[in-house]
């Protein structure tokens, strides 16, 4: 840290992302990635595209991608924001709607980011716990006059919440946004886009990073009432109008026109996430009920931690959290079913050599 | 704007970037892009390149891309920042450094994003006024004990300022932090990057998407002093780790091996710019002496307005803004020999067919 940061960033702690290994020796299910790769025209796509335009900005308005979600999504253009990613949208909607003085609200166990950007805008937040189920109880985002975020299905549990459910909270909150963090809804949840053609006050925000392979490319969007998107672009263009480059456009746009592929691509992953956990439970974990790409496991007698670590040393990522709550599972991403069954191996060597502790 | 946008948000403009034609009917030279395609190395890399690793996030450190900047720049990789184009830096500098209470300076006649950014992030700022032959003075920004962002070249007049008093602003404002906006700086003026080395409170931001032809890749970089990027890290890892896609960062690394091609296309701009200005002088166009990509033309007798529209009707875009101390010029880009040739041969028709008013 330099002496020239302001002073409410002193002691503020950033994101800590999955661990990124730049080799490819590990069978990685640490990040929530697709074991699948991007669809075959959109691996064509490239070598077809004239690369030469590399040297003119790309569209910040990305109609042409912007029509192609509309469609499939049956919204209007104007309702679909596009951004860098889907975090680039939680940034924005922070910015855009925490005003000093409102609190900001999400569940206590969830995607980690929540707090750190709530921070670094310097935005009031309060967590609510999960049930001891660790699933989302409604009730207690019912009429609570705050801006809300929350996953659907959760991050790190896998777990949903049912779409009348999130209709009371959205309608019981009409001076607040409430954003649905959709990252992992093609899985199997019920999509809250919908509900966005009723209410004025919902953000659904989705990613192209985990159903539709390409993490690496950089994609999310946002789909919301007009007056909504219009205030993201705002933030958008006060920050970096060009955040979405000319290659990830085409290649996003391409992906849309494949969204079979990738839709069968889901139903795969749903199949290994069944096989997985009736393999886990074999070895003693219990895993929470997932919609989502991964699964939360926690075993009955070896700890988060050194599964975690046993399994690294066996080359094998999983994401392991240090929070008392959550300490004693690992999230664990559904790959190739290949890949699932080197960590149900490896699980079984690392249990049975040791026995467990 | 929705009705649960930030009070402070209200009524607050955002950035209008220059226009992008979705079609390519224009001689396009209103956005400071090269008019020479990316180097055929860059080209070629989608062709080689391994797109099924789409599916995997990007390195968040970009490791690869840091060091070959380095070695290019001659400083450390723990030197270098990535950014999503160089909008990116200026955000995040705004973010990590101007404090409540402090103020942050620029010239009154620069990039119309520093205005936008302080005001999106609240921070309080100045403007000094550039001189009357629109030169910024340096003695107004020595020991004035604030935060100052200054672009070398300046855009849009594309004038510069002498090292020697980059380095006197930078030493007498040890407790503030001084950024060089480099964007055109590879077009003929010099670069503060050795002086990054020397003092702690120095960054120096460059953009690929001008000397680079990477305007549609998005790729800017910061080079400062370890703890200022660890700083502007912070920003990044708190808003968008992963905002520099795979595509971009394999395409920029093969840039830099590329180097020569693309300072060789900056000569060849310089000649083109320098041609350029002689045929506007001999229309009667009185130009600011630019070492940017771009020259800041006003015409003896037509409006910078009659001009701009006049062309648009012809086919050629350039930039004109209307504020009043500016709105006798435009902001033309140098592009090809050829579309010079276009340009004057269209200003000539405007200004002989119709006379001057």
């Amino acid at each position: 840290m330099s002496r020239f940061i302001r002073a409410r960033y002193k002691g503020f702690e950033s994101y800590t992302p999955g661990e990124q290994p730049k080799n490819m020796e590990y069978v990685k299910l640490n990040t929530n990635e697709s074991p699948f790769p991007p669809a075959p025209a959109v691996l064509n796509v490239l070598k077809q595209a004239d690369m030469e335009l590399l040297r003119l900005y790309p569209d910040p308005t990305g109609a042409a991608l912007k029509e192609k979600l509309a469609s499939l999504y049956g919204v209007r253009a104007e309702n679909v924001f596009l951004s860098n990613g889907s975090d680039d949208i939680l940034n924005f909607a922070v910015m855009a709607f925490c005003d000093d003085g409102e609190t900001l609200v999400f569940p206590d166990i969830t995607y980690s980011f929540y707090d750190v950007i709530a921070g670094l805008h310097g935005a009031k937040f309060e967590t609510i716990p999960l049930k001891d189920d660790m699933s989302i109880e409604p009730g207690d985002y019912c009429g609570i006059g705050k801006n809300i975020f929350i996953p659907n299905p959760n991050a790190p549990t896998g777990m949903t919440i049912a779409l009348e459910d999130i209709e009371s909270i959205v309608k019981t909150n009409p001076d607040n946004i409430v954003l649905i963090d959709e990252a992992y809804v093609d899985f199997g949840a019920d999509s809250a886009v919908p509900l966005t053609k009723k209410y004025d006050n919902l953000i659904v925000s989705q990613t192209f990073s985990k159903s539709r392979s390409f993490a690496g490319g950089r994609l999310g969007f946002a789909i919301a009432n007009r007056e909504l998107i219009d205030d993201l672009e705002k933030m958008k263009y006060s920050t970096n109008p060009y955040n979405v480059n000319r290659l990830t456009m085409r290649l996003a746009e391409v992906s849309v026109d494949e969204n079979d592929y990738y839709m069968e691509n889901c139903k795969k992953i749903q199949e290994i996430r069944k096989y997985t956990v009736t393999e886990l439970e074999k070895l003693g974990f219990t895993v929470l009920p997932s919609k989502a790409n991964f699964v939360f496991a926690k075993h009955e007698t070896a700890s988060g931690e050194h599964i975690y670590e046993k399994l690294k040393d066996n080359g094998v990522l999983v994401r392991h959290f240090t929070s008392e709550r959550i300490k004693d599972y690992n999230r664990i991403t559904i790959g190739s079913r290949e890949q699932m069954d080197t960590l149900i191996e490896r699980l079984k060597t690392i249990l049975g050599m040791e026995g467990t502790k």
